[in-house]
């Protein structure tokens, strides 16, 4: 039985998120730069491999640079916790980070406590997490669900090869391939992670735990009108592509209102107008619509409901349209038994946690392809991510890291 | 009394037409590069000072390069005659070229009729018409109302000082402020330019009789909303700032139904969201919104109806509003009895003519400031203007350029 009076050890998971954020971190823009596969990504790797042997873990790295740190029994399952320690582009001081730190002290925890687990605990530092290469290539690969034709193809956004920034590192893409944990090998997936988003702060709940993930699907659409000038052409002569994009704009709420629910999210987040002068009509403009829903028939109707949209603005506009299926990723349920555990454990914290599903991507979903996986969420404040500005408060982080502890110990079966 | 049989020489006036446009030609594009004070703009005004000189005609260039070509007596008022040589970056061929080039065969006209005008005929070949600097410079000067202040600040997109720009050849800027013609010197200015605009052609009509120039204004609006992540953030809990910008796109048509009238024209032609990511909630929206109207009343409430229509949208969708007025150009009520002198002689020539209102700015509007002035317009294929695809059709181009023969010859009291 888990120990009540056990927990974590706030300052020393502070020592170690300060330890980890000592790399990337740019004094000019107060950002996080651990861009996978960038020598401060390798270089952070190095350092928290060196924490995890000084705590006395067996420690190990795949052929991806996914670190694994091992406690307890050296043969047989394991319960794996973590999350990523790569950033995007001037990241915040949480994301990820905050989940690798939270699982080596909860392994402190135990050890100070003098407990030992029954089932093995592993800590995992994923690698690519932030989809610098438009994939999550660390925990794709302890998942086996890597596309070898994917690896060979994929660049970034500055035509980097993968398979050109492995090497440098001294890493081959191709054992992304060889990296698959072994069917039965992980009895379940925890990652704690900062929410980036808003819900838990408007709520004032201090723990979010995720039902679902929601699936992706970017449809980029064009419309073509004619390009004009602004005073010469009459209203009624007019093909004018920004009013399409406007029509398109103001009908969204009421297509989530008809056929979305309350994890329906519909963005337009990218446009484009050419020419894009004061003085022309918009000969043509280019968007996507990024629709997110935790259910996948949620996300086809909304889909239909667009694409019938967009065809009757287009003829009521007088513009061409064509849209283009640019991604599409499926939404994950999570295992239920775990969230019911995360639930119940805390309660019997007496932490208030609202049960939610996960607008962003996050390695829990992965791994859930291949065995149980659970993630719970700290509040972030304003919702704000992806920034320097990120900011999860204290209190709220030691909520979160002793109920992670109190799952660990539960499901590792961790006893003195 | 005007001759009946007077009429352009078509040939000879195409041959003129080609002849300023072996000017600032680009082969690569097919389109026209004679932006104002530029050495092929320069180059096309000696040239075109040589066809006026080879007419017979007196001629003058005055400190802004302005070009004059005086026929008739050398003494008393003129009727002058003419539009610009100037062209937009990559324009088309009739432009401005086509209104020179028409003053001119119909001096001509006259000549070979063996006429001999009572009062002058000057033609004018005006200068930096198409805004490099942001004015009229040509006609701005021969009216009198260049602000000395804009004089000595007024730079083009790329930073060049107009009056570096007219040091280089051999010009200076200060000039522009002695160039003004005299009180009563001109009794009458007529312009025929293309129409850029969709109406003559939609409405099979060959000329357009202008009565008005439509006033500008231009409202620059900047929503600012949070930027947050579009999985991550609840539709309730969003300030989306492109929310907001299409909300001011679709109440469009409906604030012109309410506010204005047929030549009312609203348009959002530029728009840049910010951070303008498929996965981000755009934290900010900048656009411009182009009003324009023939009636100042009709102008300002548009203004009043979009100002009322941004606040209610931005209170809305949670933003920020802030607008500045960029730029402000009254409408301008063109001479009733010099266009009603139009209509007779189009009617008598049986041709079709319609009251239309310019929607676009031209030197005749400047003009009006100084002297009665008229513009006429020839259709505009597709409307497509300032681009290579411009064109207007030679039978309709022979029908304005007989019709401005017809009025020149009453209004100089041309002759035999």
């Amino acid at each position: 039985m888990p120990c009540d009076h056990l927990a974590i050890n706030p300052d020393r998971l502070r020592g170690l998120l300060e330890g980890i954020n000592s790399f990337g971190f740019n004094r000019q823009t107060g950002g996080y730069n651990r861009v996978g596969y960038s020598d401060a990504d390798m270089a952070v790797r190095e350092w928290f491999m060196d924490q995890m042997r000084a705590a006395g873990l067996v420690i190990h790295r795949d052929g991806v640079a996914n670190l694994f740190g091992r406690f307890g029994p050296a043969e047989g399952p394991c319960v794996m916790v973590g999350s990523h320690l790569d950033t995007v582009p001037e990241g915040g001081a949480f994301d990820g980070a905050l989940g690798v730190a939270v699982a080596l002290e909860c392994v402190c925890a135990i050890q100070d406590a003098g407990l030992l687990p029954k089932c093995a605990i592993e800590i995992v530092a994923t690698a690519e997490e932030e989809g610098r290469f438009g994939g999550m290539l660390g925990s794709q690969s302890i998942a086996g669900v890597v596309d070898s034709k994917w690896l060979s193809q994929a660049s970034d956004a500055d035509g980097v090869m993968l398979v050109d920034a492995m090497a440098v590192q001294g890493l081959n893409a191709n054992d992304a391939l060889a990296a698959k944990r072994s069917s039965g090998d992980i009895r379940a997936f925890l990652e704690l992670h900062v929410e980036q988003g808003p819900v838990l702060e408007s709520r004032s709940m201090p723990i979010g735990i995720a039902y679902s993930v929601a699936g992706v699907r970017n449809l980029g659409v064009r419309f073509e009108g004619e390009a004009n000038h602004s005073g010469t052409t009459p209203m009624n002569l007019r093909a004018d592509a920004f009013a399409g994009l406007a029509a398109i704009g103001t009908a969204i709420p009421g297509i989530i209102a008809r056929y979305g629910h309350e994890n329906t999210r519909v963005t337009i987040g990218k446009a484009d107008l050419r020419p894009n002068f004061i003085h022309t009509i918009p000969g043509e403009a280019e968007f996507v619509i990024n629709i997110r829903d935790t259910e996948a028939e949620g996300i086809d109707s909304i889909d239909a409901a667009l694409r019938n949209a967009i065809a009757s603005v287009a003829r009521a506009n007088n513009l061409k349209a064509s849209i283009v299926e640019q991604s599409r990723i499926a939404p994950v349920q999570l295992d239920r038994d775990l969230a019911t555990l995360f639930h119940e454990e805390a309660h019997r914290l007496g932490l208030e946690a609202l049960a939610m599903p996960s607008g962003a991507g996050h390695d829990a979903q992965t791994m859930q392809a291949s065995c149980p996986s659970a993630l719970i969420f700290v509040p972030s404040r304003g919702g704000i991510s992806h920034s320097p500005m990120e900011w999860t408060d204290w209190a709220d982080i030691e909520r979160g890291a002793n109920l992670m502890l109190a799952a660990l110990v539960r499901l590792s079966g961790s006893t003195g």
